[in-house]
This record gives C-alpha cells, sequence and structure tokens, in this order.
C-alpha cells in the first residue's frame, strides 16, 4: 500500500488538461502497489489510474513497460492501456516524477486463491506470451541468475540475522542454479512478478493483468515457475497439485510446452523461489525509517525453495 | 493511508449480497483515513466506500456517527450517507469488526488551501451546525478539557523527549485553559475534525465534508477554533488572516455569531491547538511496530498555540 507522492489539485488540473478528458470528478490514493505511487482517477469520461513512477522504477524502462501494455491491450489481453495525451505522449512529468494515466480495469484480485483462478491465470498467461511475440522492444531481466548474485552480495553478511545458516544455504543453492540453469528454451516477453494482487477476476472470467513493471525477456517457462511459487502454495506451506496441474493445462491448450520447457520446470521453480527469497531478503534488511510497506516474510519462499528441491520431476506439478 | 483488514472476496461477496445493490465490479483499499479501513466499492449500481471501524473508534458510537450522516445528508448537507441492507440495517460485520457502506462524494481534498476554500468551508460548517440542531442523539467530547488532561497524563513522562521543557509548557497552558475555558456558548453537533483532508471541492463548489467519527457535542464556535487551526496556517508557521477571515464571515451569513462566542475565540482556538498537540503527542510517543501510518509533528501544533496566545481578541482572526 502506497502513496509516495501527494498531488496537488492545481499540479493535478494542469496535467489533466494535457489529455482531453474533461474534469476531475475524483482523486484518490490508492493502498495498492510498492513500487509507485497509484491514485483512482475519476474524470467526467471514465475512471482512469494515474500512476507516479518512484525511483524505484528506471526511467529509461518506462518507454518499454507502457508500450508492452498497450501492444499487448491492443491484441486483446486485459491489460491497463496508457492515454496518449492530446501532444501524443503517454509519459510525462507530474510533481517532478514520471507519471502515465492508464485505463480502470474492473474486477478484484483474489485474496483466496482457487483452482479456477489458476485455469484462468494459465490461459491468459499463455495468451499474453502469444500477443507479445511481435512486441519490437526487448529488456533483460535484472533479476535472473547475475542479479540474484548481486543481490545476494549485498545481503550476505546480514542473512544468518534472519535466519541461522541462511547464508550458506544460498550460496549453496546458488551454486546448484548457475550449474543447472537451462539456456536454450523459448523466450519471449514474461510478466514476471503474476502474484495475486496483480490479477483481477470478475464474475467467472479473468479481466485484468496489471503492473507490468518487471516485464522482461526470459523464458515463457520461467514465467509458468513464478506462477507455481506464488499461486499454488497454501498459507500452511503445503503444495496444491491440484491448482499447479490445472494452470498448466490451461497454459498449454493455448501454447504447447515443449519437452525440454517441462523437464526444466524444476529447476525454474527453484530459481522463482530464489529470486523472490532474495528480494524480500534485500527489503528485509532495508527497511527505510518510516517505511509505509510491511516487508514480507523471505523465508516463506526459502520454503517453498526446498519444496522444488525435493522434486524429482514436474509431474509433482500435476502435469497430466 | 491505511488498510488494516483485507477482505477476501467470499467475505465481500456474502457481505454485499445483504444490500441488493447488484455485484461488485472493483474494489481497492484507499490510501486516506487513519482510524479505520475504507475501500472503494464499485457496484453495478454506482461506486461506494465500504469502511471497517478498527479498534480505534469504539464500536458503542457508531449508531450515533452513522446516524448523524444520515440526518445531515437528509437536509442537504453534502455528506456520506449510509446504506441500508435490506434488512434495514445499515451498520453489520466483515470479518469480524463492524462495517458499513456510505455513498461515495465526488470532489477532492485541497492539498493547498486557498482563501476560496476557507469561505466555501464556513458556509459549509454553520450548515451543518443548523442541519444539526434536531439530531436527536448526542455524544460528549472525549476530546474536551477532561479528555486532554487524560491524554497528558499518559504523555508527560515523555513529553521532553519530544522537546525540553515541553511537558511543563503544556503543564501551564491547561491550566490556564482550564481557568479560561467557557461555559455558556452556544452548543451543538460538530464535526470536531475539519480539516483540508475531510473536506471536497468539485469546480466552484464544496463537494463534500466526510469523516464523522469525532463528531459529538460542543460548542458551535470551538468547531471554527479547530479550522482556524486547521486551514489558516501556512507551511511557514504563518497565520494567513484573510483566510480566516474569509472563513469567519462565510459562517456569519448563514449562522450568526453572539459576542461571547467572538470573544471566546482566542482561547478556543488555544484549545483546539492543545487537542492536536497532545493527540499528536501520544501518537508519537506510542508509534506501533510496524505501523502503516507515519505519525505528524506535535510542535506544530505547539507552534500554532503560542500563536493564539499572543493574540489580544478575536480581530487578529480578520473578523470584519
Amino acid at each position: 500500500m502506497a502513496v509516495y507522492t501527494e498531488v496537488s489539485d492545481e499540479d493535478l488540473g494542469a496535467f489533466v488538461a494535457e489529455y482531453g478528458l474533461g474534469n476531475v470528478v475524483a482523486f484518490k490514493g490508492i493502498a495498492e502497489g510498492v513500487e509507485n505511487s497509484n491514485y483512482l482517477l475519476q474524470m467526467e469520461s471514465a475512471t482512469y489510474i494515474l500512476t507516479l513512477y518512484e525511483k524505484r522504477v528506471a526511467q529509461e524502462d518506462l518507454p518499454f513497460f507502457l508500450g508492452l501494455m498497450e501492444h499487448l491491450a491492443a491484441r486483446g489481453i486485459p491489460c491497463p492501456t496508457p492515454i496518449h495525451g492530446r501532444d501524443g505522449q503517454a509519459l510525462r512529468k507530474l510533481c517532478g516524477k514520471p507519471a502515465a494515466i492508464v485505463t480502470f480495469l474492473q474486477g478484484m484480485w483474489p485474496r483466496r486463491v482457487l483452482p479456477d483462478h489458476c485455469r484462468l491465470l494459465g490461459s491468459a498467461m499463455a495468451a499474453m506470451h502469444l500477443a507479445g511475440e511481435d512486441f519490437p522492444m526487448s529488456r533483460p531481466n535484472d533479476l535472473g541468475p547475475k542479479g540474484w548474485e548481486a543481490l545476494f552480495a549485498t545481503c550476505v553478511e546480514r542473512a544468518d540475522s534472519v535466519r541461522d545458516g541462511l547464508a550458506l544455504e544460498i550460496r549453496g543453492e546458488l551454486d546448484l542454479l548457475h550449474e543447472s540453469w537451462p539456456t536454450d528454451l523459448p523466450t519471449g516477453i514474461v510478466h514476471a512478478d503474476l502474484f495475486p494482487d496483480n490479477v483481477f477476476f470478475l464474475g467467472e472470467g479473468l479481466s485484468g493483468l496489471i503492473d507490468f513493471y518487471f516485464a522482461c525477456n526470459d523464458f515463457f517457462a520461467y514465467e509458468l515457475a513464478i506462477c507455481l511459487n506464488a499461486w499454488c502454495f497454501e498459507a500452511d506451506g503445503s503444495f496444491n497439485i491440484t491448482k499447479a496441474g490445472q494452470m498448466i493445462a490451461a497454459y498449454r491448450t493455448m501454447r504447447p510446452l515443449g519437452e525440454k520447457e517441462i523437464a526444466a520446470l524444476p529447476t525454474l521453480a527453484r530459481g522463482a523461489a530464489m529470486r523472490f527469497l532474495l528480494t524480500r531478503l534485500y527489503d528485509w534488511l532495508n527497511q527505510p525509517q518510516g517505511a509505509l510497506v510491511r516487508p514480507k516474510d523471505p523465508l516463506e519462499f526459502l520454503r517453498r525453495l526446498r519444496f522444488h528441491k525435493n522434486v524429482k520431476s514436474a509431474d509433482a506439478y500435476g502435469i497430466a
């Protein structure tokens, strides 16, 4: 939950005047989104989301993120579309920060994940992968294996303050991951952060994929591996093979998985658990004074990593 | 900014089914309101605010607050109106906490206060005071002179950790306030927390008064005194007599002020500054671990208190 930048009425008025959407009817900070300041912006014409990009998002990446959302939305993927101003620009400045207005998506993210959610996610994910194939821009995954090393280097000395032996366990895991990480899987644009709070459902359907600010080029199957971590573990730590099976089966109806992709899933899932373990560990060890966001427990992903370590094959993920 | 309670889709679905407003279209936590959890609730029919009352609001007071909003709204005051369920109830339980759905008000609170805002506030405040006169319930002001003593007692030992000499200065001020506090001014229902973030403006008008969870019976002129503190000081600490004058003049066009009320304004303004100094001091000294809300600077109101202390008469507030 986060609003880091207070926008004055005058600044907002001048900003929206560039768009020709009519007058502001309501403007409320939204208690969601950790990286940026998000406002619900109700205009005479319709409702939008106004995002101010805070420092954690690199400015030079914004054309990629906004371009990608526009590209995907134009191909029928239910994601926010940037609105262009009268000058054609979708990205401008507000309160000294990069800012954009995007369309508002209906729906609600699932506080309790059901197998149906996983099934709907699987096919939406595959549709998104296909729709991104002709997107002309690219962006490396900063949070891939090389990024893990850089993150770990900043955490290694204090990792054991979170849990005894954590530094050594991560070091060993990283070494194994570097040895086994695949190199030749089908690659394209992935969202890379498809957690339940980034996916909206409405009625019986999936109504929105949001928050593309980690999107990058990586293995398509790595996205599935992230979602196995993000959607298929229960609160008690147990793995729900029904949810996983439905997600993967629905994915395959839209985009078939090759044998190599399936064989790599346990390794990719370990890597995905490592990625979130490390970013959460970093946030845990670097809580700013007066932070408005409670950091999430990194050890949750240590437990998931250990689960994947014990997996013998992708069968454990319910692949039929 | 605050969402303290996560509401699951199932709980929300069961809750709104009691109202007959159609299905949920969107549901987003709002980063406003310190005391309660507020959600924007978009239904097929219209947009509402769903509030879960957290522990700082006494449950036994909720019928007063909700009844007052309904009373005022029925008399044309632009405030949220509680929605009644099919069983007639406006107050029910969600996630084990008292909860209510109220109407959504358009507009935006002013991040930078202009004299026009103060003028519009003055007349809306007087209209609210008049509209509350036939409200049948009553509630004492817990944060009046007696409440200040109780608050001070919990802070006195640590007050000097915030500023050297603070405990002694507050003690002296409290003694003076007890001696000079008026007893026979016109009394009625006051909002008691009319800060800029509780007042919405839209176009050229005032579109909403929100957050009635401090409302109580007290001197009408005390509300004006609170607003002198809340609206008429600039960021540099200076007092803006133009804003004060416009607020009071607009108030008097709707509800005339008696001589005693005018004469008491400097004392009431000192008391109002004391009230916010003490509650902010309390919050400053009692920050919960992992708090989601940054406490506000108590000393801001010490400076305002000192300003009012040096005021010789209500002329200093721009009374024509």
